[in-house]
């Protein structure tokens, strides 16, 4: 119950067996096309560019930075966890000056402060902003509105999507995102390695114009012109392609708006069984919790180590702690890719079981009866 | 029989099939120390600090520079095919100044147009190499000289082995070698997707040193300080690490010492045989031809596109065309990884039917015979 990398059906796992063939092929181009068809749908666009970089999502955040941003560029990057303040850092290293608007952990600045950021330079290249923060549980659903801002100060718009894609709505044409990043390893529930980038028409002209690229393995241009004949550029990561279509097709089966709808309903079983045993979200405001990475405040009493030692050796569940300043202070699960009914359950059953087994006054079969009543099951007294 | 990815044996495949865990867990961490444990003993070091990348070779080679390079640096890189310009590109785009003595492709600059070189900068930062051209076969086994010439100029020595680490001789500690790099998917016969480098202590000082990283996927010393604790920085493709692990193992289990003599027996056979019918090698200088990647000059009437269709086709072989400007005149196999009697065998028995088959005069038989005769088995006459 990680937030990434998350559990990874068997079909998909088997599908890295799949022979090592040359990644100069008209094999390997058919792959290729039927990786990149995939992305198209799950990142909903019919338009954008597709690039899949044999990196982790950090790396396709370094690609995507290196493929817009000059030395010298300014940008807007609202800073609310580590991973947004990794996205400021990517662009900072390349010599790009970063505004960086911030938020107190577990919530989101506000448009008015991310506008005033848009005025502090005289032109800002890209406004770019972290879908979900990993760290904190938090999403930013506004990105109409920040859309509107890029608009209206004539910027790029960026989206670091990468524990989000797949389980929460984002529609890449609809919403003009110039560049969104994402990972294999969360919503999509394939193995971690790969990176995941669309480039909308207008980011695709900015990254043809440049001339010397920052670094050859980030080099988008080289990935656009090598895609023309299905290839990548460097040896892609071939067992991970494999898996990554597998789980792309898994995607396409379910449909993406029912995906995205599980990942909803299991979000909402997960707060609501919490919170009715007096555990509380990290993020208070109810339109910004995530859907795909509940962080939940610790109640007073409970050791982050021990707790989570416990529920792994005794319960068989291994969630994740908090990140930087919030060690210590929540716990984080993931609800991505897979999360199902029986999963929520056994989640819910083995946390609350597990406080109540460290001294935390609670009882267990309340939390399992909202989980039923969220998942839209019949609820019944387990007491009777 | 491509010069990598070379074929992964099925004891490798399905160690990918190992559990996804938890990259921050004391199970990461001790396969994380199996693999920098293995990887030390292939680079034949006790000192080195190893960094395995979620990343091609490529990736690698940009790591190693960005590390060790700043803007303005001079660097001496000689050029003598696609991977050793590549090398210097990486460099290039950093900013730093690329002194690079050239060769004819098939051969290699001369020990002394490289010392001309290193006289050209007042101080020449890293005399940088790569130990096995893929592009053209050619090997610099004359290392020794090169680290006394880097040693001579107060330069540090920096090697790309992806195409041989493994096999063919390449002690680190012993040759002095500052930064090592290879990948994951030639003569180690693991999956492509990740890449490894090796740090002398020197090196680490200069890593360490630097202020901001050039990009944080790359930044080593942050790879640095997370191996403290068994852990890299970003999300590492773990199913690679598994494979990897595995790899690793079976040539402890062969022994380096041996796996490199197979090379080595194993290409001679290959050289052996081409040259009996007729076909000469891309190098001309015996002691400069690659142990790992046998390029072959195609005989007059043989049409590359052709040729290798129908190999791939009737005889299930998949070899390499030329690269570049030598597209069309030459064909390269890989003589990596699990190369042994029986796939030597195969290979020369379809390449030279092939070739008969497309009209070129030449008995398979006595090609075969040479074979035979290089592995050390009784030779007979296939005629009789």
């Amino acid at each position: 119950m990680l937030p990434g990398p998350t559990n990874v059906s068997d079909r998909v796992m088997q599908a890295m067996l799949s022979p090592v063939i040359n990644h100069r092929s008209h094999d390997f181009a058919e792959l290729h096309k039927n990786v990149i068809e995939g992305c198209r749908y799950v990142f909903d666009t019919k338009k954008a560019d597709i690039v899949v970089l044999s990196s982790s999502g950090t790396g396709g955040v370094d690609a995507a930075m290196q493929s817009i941003l000059d030395p010298g560029d300014s940008v807007v990057i609202p800073a609310f966890g580590e991973f947004s303040s990794r996205l400021g850092d990517s662009a900072r290293y390349l010599g790009a000056k970063v505004i960086a608007p911030e938020a107190n952990l577990g919530g989101l600045p506000n448009l008015e402060s991310v506008e005033a950021s848009m005025k502090q330079a005289p032109k800002v290249k890209a406004l770019c902003v972290v879908y979900n923060e990993t760290s904190t549980g938090v999403t930013w659903r506004k990105l109409k509105e920040l859309k509107e801002l890029a608009n209206k100060y004539g910027s790029l718009f960026i989206v670091d999507a990468i524990s989000v894609l797949g389980g929460d709505f984002l529609p890449v044409d609809e919403l003009g995102v110039d560049v969104c990043i994402t990972g294999s390893q969360k919503c999509l529930a394939a193995p971690p390695g790969l990176a995941i980038l669309s480039f909308s028409e207008e980011a695709r002209k900015i990254v043809m114009k440049a001339k010397d690229p920052k670094s050859q393995y980030f080099d988008i241009k080289r990935y656009f012109k090598y895609a023309e004949s299905g290839e990548t550029p460097y040896t892609p990561a071939l067992p991970l392609f494999y898996a990554l279509d597998e789980a792309l097709k898994i995607v396409k089966e379910e449909g993406l708006e029912r995906r995205i709808r599980r990942h909803a309903v299991c979000a909402k079983a997960f707060y609501d069984a919490f919170e009715s045993i007096g555990i509380s979200a990290h993020c208070k405001n109810l339109e910004e919790r995530s859907h795909t990475v509940i962080g939940m405040v610790y109640p007073k009493g409970i050791e982050d180590q021990k707790f989570r030692s416990i529920l792994s050796e005794k319960f068989w569940i291994l969630i994740a702690g908090g990140f930087g300043a919030l060690r210590g202070k929540m716990f984080r699960l993931g609800c991505m890719g897979e999360v199902n009914q029986q999963i929520v359950t056994a989640t819910v059953s083995g946390i609350a079981n597990c406080l109540k087994l460290l001294g935390y006054d609670c009882d267990p079969s309340r939390a399992l009866e909202r989980v039923w009543s969220a998942l839209g099951e019949p609820t019944f007294d387990l007491k009777s």
